[in-house]
């Protein structure tokens, strides 16, 4: 049977030479072979964050580390015999920002939600009526690129709201850092977050995040910080370039190689062909006939690493992401209540111009079996033309 | 430059075949394949565990997994306005043992501590009345093989103490499990736990833990369980066969692998072989006379996966175990006050007897080397009858 082609926001398609690094034996975690690795790893992460904060690898999905950023940031006041709860805005358009405001009120923050329709854009007043109105401001959360709805939220403007309110600012670049501009001292994300199985193209089961000094001053006054995911314990840890506990070897084997892979190819390239591999996905689906989900305003874009699209009324969704994958292609559906009115083809890590029009072809292919098309071609065409552009 | 052989208790070798199971290409993890990997690996667990209840495995580590126990178990009371902390117990003669109160404390816990200690076996004596003691009990914590002083604790004896009480007994089985008898039924453990990169032969990265019907009734109750560790949605998500954030795929397969090793070698002789091999590891170091560190009682015994052993006055620390990594081998050091102190030597996992001589002849020819022993041999010799021996 033909490799099944995975299309969807992560786990992606791993290359031989990241998933080869995996088989090394292991070696001790312990010792000066793991020290290098990791410092190396978190200088090459650094540099694609475009930060100096401190940087952690931890060995959980992206979710661990949002937790890990909730988790250390919100003091649960009300333990330690005070009454006022600590204040968070969780800024949200899809499931991953709201996520944030589930795991802040695990933690008992007081939150006051600045949350837009699924696939609406940010739109920055409502974000400032929350801050202003937000009792005891600690925390704002957002998600750079909001993978359930194929949008870039405006992280930079956001950002400098947050500035003003002195609060300290998460950042969940999880699928944005590695395929696109994300620049975190700029945006001036406290904490940012990236996953390893994503734009990365390691496998799942590693996230690292960056730690401001802000972001560390409210930190060290929590003494209920969770236990696993403790930045107290992984800044300690990382004076002897360890982890805390013990970590997942052949992730950090793989995204040891996966960062000399990003090396290799350079972000700006790298960038660049993440934005033109979502375009051609864009320029195709339009060309088909096809509606994209979200509606932009101007300060949202559309993501450069995953794209939402309708599902159209005369199609449904197992028709679509059923008979793509039984030709071999996986993409994504909807979440929440989008599932079955939206799907989501990703365009994240090392993947090519082969990929993209294998896919587009295989949409095509179902587009004409199901009638909604008369004739193949256009989208492929489409595709095409966007990937042959030179940069 | 020869590899070098990894002697301590967890990340273990992991032979090529499972090595080589991770450089598999990714899946969907919401597909068929996974679900029938993950339901594969969940009913050989259960086998291993000797257990009915539910079982889940975690993308993190064994302390990933013991967070999960705590944090979903403690009620955090007072955050919902209620006064009456939840009462635990940690029974501990060791680091890990100690881990559990750490944690307990993180999540709000009045805990009571049965500790003795490191090194000492747990009296039941001290243990009934901590039992007794401890207001609104609620949860038991202790470690069944304490790999930081090399000693197996009375789990079948602390778990019908337990069930007097009616409270919740969590057994850390994360370095036993997969190499001693650890029937976590019989024992009447609620949650019992267990970690990858130890007896099982898997890369560390994965831990998994059972979850009795008991340990439910107090779960559910808990609105404030940890995010990334709630086993709630771990539940919830298993009626799929799936993990409820992204699984770390690659050690998936690995340990999917690791499990298909221990089935064919057939559990009862992996337990004899792991009780051979300690034994040959401590016939060799008190032939050699050294001394074991822990002090026996009618209830416990030593480690049959680890050998923790006196450094003795005439040497250092670095001269034995800087000695050993010289010529290829690591054996763990002492931890917290024991540093310096101890040595141990894991015999985990599916190592063999070819490791255990080659550890005990580094061993040997250190000793030699700094003038504590004149001949080498008789360590070899004590090692190599225990090993000849048909169970």
């Amino acid at each position: 049977m033909e490799e099944e082609l995975l299309m969807i926001p992560g786990p992606v398609p791993v290359i031989p030479r990241i998933r080869k690094a995996m088989s090394k034996p292991m070696i001790f975690h312990r010792g000066d072979e793991f020290a290098q690795m990791y410092s190396e790893i978190v200088e090459n992460l650094k540099s694609i964050f475009q930060t100096r904060n401190d940087l952690f690898v931890l060995s959980g999905s992206g979710t661990c580390a949002m937790e890990a950023a909730i988790g250390n940031l919100i003091r649960r006041t009300n333990i330690a015999g005070k009454t006022e709860l600590e204040g968070c805005v969780t800024v949200a358009n899809g499931k991953f920002g709201e996520r944030f405001k589930e795991i802040a009120e695990r933690y008992g923050a007081d939150v006051t939600p600045a949350h837009f329709d699924w696939g609406h854009s940010i739109e920055l007043e409502p974000v400032k009526e929350a801050l202003d109105n937000c009792p005891n401001l600690k925390v704002v959360t957002m998600v750079h690129n909001e993978t359930s709805v194929g949008m870039l939220n405006p992280a930079k403007e956001v950002g400098k709201l947050v500035k003003k309110h002195d609060a300290i600012f998460v950042l969940d670049c999880i699928t944005s850092i590695g395929g696109d501009e994300a620049p975190v001292d700029t945006i001036g994300a406290d904490i940012a977050i990236v996953g390893s199985q994503k734009c990365l193209g390691t496998p799942p089961g590693l996230a690292a995040l960056s730690v401001s000094e802000n972001a560390w001053d409210l930190i060290r006054e929590n003494p209920r910080r969770p236990y696993y995911q403790d930045l107290v314990a992984y800044k300690k840890s990382f004076d002897k370039k360890q982890t805390p506990y013990t970590p997942a070897l052949p992730l950090f084997f793989a995204l040891q190689e996966a960062l000399a892979v990003i090396r290799e190819e350079g972000m700006a390239k790298r960038i660049e062909r993440h934005r033109r591999m979502s375009k051609a996905i864009r320029a195709a689906v339009t060309s088909l006939g096809l509606r994209l989900f979200p509606t932009l305003n101007e300060v949202s874009d559309y993501s450069n690493t995953v794209t939402a699209t309708s599902i159209p009324q005369e199609l449904t969704d197992d028709q679509l992401r059923g008979g793509m994958r039984k030709r071999g292609v996986i993409v994504a559906g909807g979440q929440g209540d989008l599932k079955g009115k939206i799907f989501r083809i990703a365009s994240m890590g090392n993947i090519t111009s082969t990929e993209i029009l294998r896919t587009i072809e295989v949409l095509e292919q179902v587009l004409k079996e199901n009638e909604f098309i008369e004739e193949e071609g256009s989208g492929l065409d489409a595709a095409k033309e966007v990937l042959s552009t030179t940069p």
